[in-house]
Formats: C-alpha cells, sequence, structure tokens
C-alpha cells in the first residue's frame, strides 16, 4: 500500500477502535471514563499514531496489536493537550471540531482531571502493550523503556509543554518575536515534538530486532529529523489556512512575521528536508521503500 | 537505623537535594524549571519517597544513587496533584505551606503546565534512574517497567486523579456519603494510592535481584497493603486534626459522618492492619526487619 488515503482508510478505523477499548478500561469509574473517551473519540484525524504505523510499513514490517496500542500512546497525550489548551486560563475555546470543548461539557475541574488522566493512561497504554501477546512477539522491555522514555521528553518541559507555555507569552506580548524564537521554542516543541516521538517510535519498533543493523541508530535520528521537519511544514501550512483569522486575534504566527510568501517558502523547505532524510533512510536501509512517506508529506496543503 | 525520626534526619535531606538537581535539569526553559522547582521544594515532609527508602532499609539494602532517583518519582506527581488540586475551579487554594500557591505566584496557565510537567517529568525520572549506574548496579529494565506501570496505575484515573474527581462531587453535594463509598473512592484512591505505590516500590526494588525467592510476589503485596492500611489511617487522623475547620467548610469527611470516636477506632483498626501485614512479611523473610516500619507508623496523630 503506497497511497496514503488508502493506508489511512484501512488504519485510521483501527486505531479508533484500539483508542475506544483501552478509553473503556481506563477508568474504575465508568462516568469518568466517558469523559475521558469524549475528550479523545471525537474525530480526530490520527496523524500522530498514523505516522508510526506509516514507518512501520515503510520497512515492511507487520503491524501487529502490540504495535497498533504502543501508536495509539501518543494520542491520548494529543488528546490531554487539547483539553488543557482549551480550559478557560489557556485559549479558552468552548469548542473543538465542532462540540463542546470538555470543560464547556463537563466543567472546569473535570476538564482538567481528564487531562491529567489522559496524560497518565498514556504511559500505561505503552507498559501494556505486551500483555495479549506471545513471547515471540513481544517487544523487548528495553525498546519500551525508551518508548517511555522518549514520550516523557517529547510531551514534557522540554517538548510539548514548553511549546504551549511559550505560545502563551507569545499570545500575551505586544512585540513581535523573533522568527527563530517562533520556530524553535514554539513551533517545535508545540507541534513537531509529538510528530518526532511518533517518527522515532514507528523506526525503533522497525528495527527493534534488527540487534546487528550497524546504522540503526542513524536511521532513527533522520526518521526523528523527519518528524520534525515535517511537523514545522504542517504548522507553517496551519498558519497560513489560518492566517486571516490570526490577523484578527493579533496572533503573531510566521506569516505575520515575514509574509505570506516567505512562510510559503519556509514550509517547501521543510518539506525539501523532509524528502532528503527519506533519500537518506534509503541509501542506508535495503529493506525501506518510501513511497507511502513521500505521499505522507503530501497531506500539508491537503 | 531503627528509629524513623533518625532516618528521616538522614534521608530527608538527601531526597530533597535529589529532586532539586532532577528539577534543575527538567526544562530547556530556566525561567519554567524553576516554577517548577518552586512547586516542588517548598518544604514537603517527603513521606512518599521516604516510605520507599525506608521498605528499603527495612530488608537491609543500601540505598543506592538509583534507588534514592527511583524513590523520589512519586514525589513529583504528589507535587502536581496539589498544583492542580489548588487551582481556582478545584480547591482554590491561594496558599500552600505558608506560601503563594503555584496559581497565585505564576497565574493559573502557568500553575497549569506546571502540574502538567510535573507528572510527565516523574516518568522521565524512573526510566533515567540507571543513566550515572554501572551495569552492576543497575535496576533490572522488567523492574523499571512495572515502576512505570505501577506509577501510571496509582495516579491515574483508576487511582489519585479519580480521587480528587470524587472528593470534587463530595464537597458539591449536599447529602452525605456513605461511609464505604468515602473511604474506597475518596481516601483509597485519593490519599492511599501513592503511598501504596511508595510502598511496592521499595519491595520491589528490595528484592529485584531475589528471583529465586518463592515468596516475592506474597511480600511485595504485603506491602503494598501496608501501604494501604498506612494511608487510610494517616488521612483519618488528617480529617481528625481538621475537624473544627472542616465542619465550618460543610465537608463529608469521616469525624462528620460517623463521629469522631468512631473514627478514631477506625484509624486505629487501619494501624492494627499495617502492623499485621508487617508481621505476615516477618514470617516470610529472614532478613526483613520491621522496627524502623513499625516506629514509621507513630507518625500518625504525631
Amino acid at each position: 500500500m503506497t497511497n496514503f488515503a488508502d493506508f489511512q482508510a484501512t488504519f485510521g478505523p483501527k486505531i479508533d477502535a484500539q483508542l475506544a477499548m483501552d478509553l473503556r478500561q481506563a477508568s474504575t469509574d465508568t462516568a469518568f471514563a466517558d469523559m475521558m473517551a469524549y475528550a479523545v473519540l471525537n474525530g480526530g484525524k490520527r496523524l500522530r499514531p498514523l505516522l508510526s504505523l506509516a514507518v512501520m510499513a515503510s520497512y515492511q514490517q507487520p503491524i501487529t496489536s502490540q504495535v497498533l496500542q504502543l501508536a495509539t500512546a501518543v494520542e491520548w497525550v494529543h488528546s490531554y493537550s487539547l483539553v488543557h489548551d482549551d480550559l478557560p486560563a489557556m485559549d479558552n475555546d468552548m469548542f473543538r471540531r465542532g462540540q463542546p470543548s470538555v470543560h464547556a461539557k463537563y466543567g472546569e475541574a473535570n476538564a482538567i482531571l481528564v487531562g491529567d488522566a489522559l496524560l497518565t493512561g498514556a504511559f500505561s497504554v505503552v507498559t501494556t502493550a505486551n500483555f495479549k501477546t506471545s513471547q515471540a512477539a513481544a517487544i523487548s522491555n528495553e525498546t519500551l523503556l525508551t518508548i517511555v522514555q522518549d514520550l516523557a521528553h517529547f510531551s514534557g518541559a522540554s517538548g510539548m509543554v514548553i511549546g504551549q507555555v511559550h505560545d502563551m507569552q507569545n499570545h500575551g506580548q505586544s512585540t513581535q518575536p523573533e522568527t527563530a524564537w517562533l520556530l524553535e521554542a514554539v513551533y517545535t516543541p508545540k507541534t513537531a515534538a509529538l510528530l518526532m516521538f511518533a517518527a522515532k517510535l514507528g523506526s525503533q519498533l522497525a528495527l527493534d530486532n534488527e540487534t546487528n543493523q550497524p546504522n540503526k541508530a542513524r536511521m532513527v535520528q533522520e526518521m526523528t529529523q523527519f518528524g520534525l521537519a515535517f511537523g514545522l511544514a504542517f504548522q507553517i501550512q496551519d498558519d497560513l489556512d489560518d492566517f486571516d483569522q490570526d490577523d484578527l486575534e493579533d496572533v503573531s504566527a510566521l506569516p505575520h512575521l515575514i509574509g505570506v510568501a516567505a512562510a510559503g517558502a519556509r514550509r517547501d523547505l521543510y518539506i525539501q528536508d523532509a524528502r532528503q532524510r527519506l533519500t537518506n533512510i534509503t541509501a542506508l536501509s535495503q529493506t525501506f521503500d518510501r513511497t507511502l512517506l513521500d505521499d505522507f508529506l503530501n497531506l500539508i496543503g491537503d
């Protein structure tokens, strides 16, 4: 399968089914589990889990049940971040994808706690991924621990959380930020970090048994940089799509700083970098087929 | 060392030093790392890490640098929960231990994000515990994964978070709750869960290399139940100490439901249960010395 739309049509529903199954067991309190499910099962595109699975497929690796479960952990983190970002003290959004946001529906205290529970639950999803698996198909403990460590790193105070901290500062200030600061201190941690995690996760799982592959570390690193380049291009495209609306809200996004044409050129540079990463990996691995991930990049501007 | 006050005087400062060291590296943004440190380094008693270390000491096991680091992870979780509990939408507390609470000092958005970062950071603390250790002294990957899993379980939507959800419901309702519901749906997850985690962690680390100990699972289980019994007795004593104040706030705590004398009797039953757990472990292990943990129980009502 080399067309990303076909891939999404096949695996999007599987990702949603995995999320729904794990969310049903997420709490001893079924009313609270329902709130958690409301926050996650709201029609998201599942871009991050799909990226992990697309990396696996590009390495011709099977998408087993434990790989599917591991790929969904990042969606718990992404969902919690949206619940907390929507809070009155943050972006104060009463709607999310056309439905009442979690705090609008269940109150602010529950929204804070739903977010906390989703973040915590992401780590349960990772650590229980092997539970229904035969020993032969199990992911190694070393790889699972690396995934936990990466999830904490890319989600936390040097990753997604600090991106939101800086984004709040950016919303609040009257002067325009530096371009480099916006890209490095906001876009990279807030948007790209979880995509880096997803890309790295896919590589690590694909290469879990390749202990003799001398280029393993470099292949994982190149794919992580693919996630970074995709994330930055994706965010800039999002800014371009929202340009008129942001203008009204007096937000300093990249097109406001350097103009629409220059922002588009910057986006194209990041897409070019992402394609170069695929070229680099192709040179390192005989089993890697870049076609699906090349098509994944076409999502930008879609 | 069999006196808990002496133990605390020795290891309390080591716990604080470990927390301070890890918090300095917690974020790429030093101003935000300072906010995180403010939330944690505020004179807490460090009861949970001390319990883990006391269990290690009771098994005559050395408190290595990686054991110390692992023991502090729960304090990141405990601290995040206090930051979020203090928020205006929750308990709306402007002070914590005589100092401005995190949202009072840094604003509500930063307080939400500081809490999120501390929760995420707890998992980094666990996964990086082996990093400065020789291979011989390293904790097994299997045990580290179990610790991650337990931390997520006891902190999350079947643990501490659901305890806070139920506590918020309890504050809001006009009718008195059932005693059993208060103990099982509020006190056990909200207060006892993290103490169960800490007690279990200490046992797991103490028995990490005892792969041939046939009673290992039972010993870990008994110590986890020790943490539960201690946690419930500790919470009831806290209620008794706050009885007059809670009365003004119209909170339904155990002494309000069954009276001060009956609550005191219930507390004593839990202490008795905790001592029985120590008796049970003593019968299973020749190296276990109960003296320090017997004295730990004397903290209640101190």
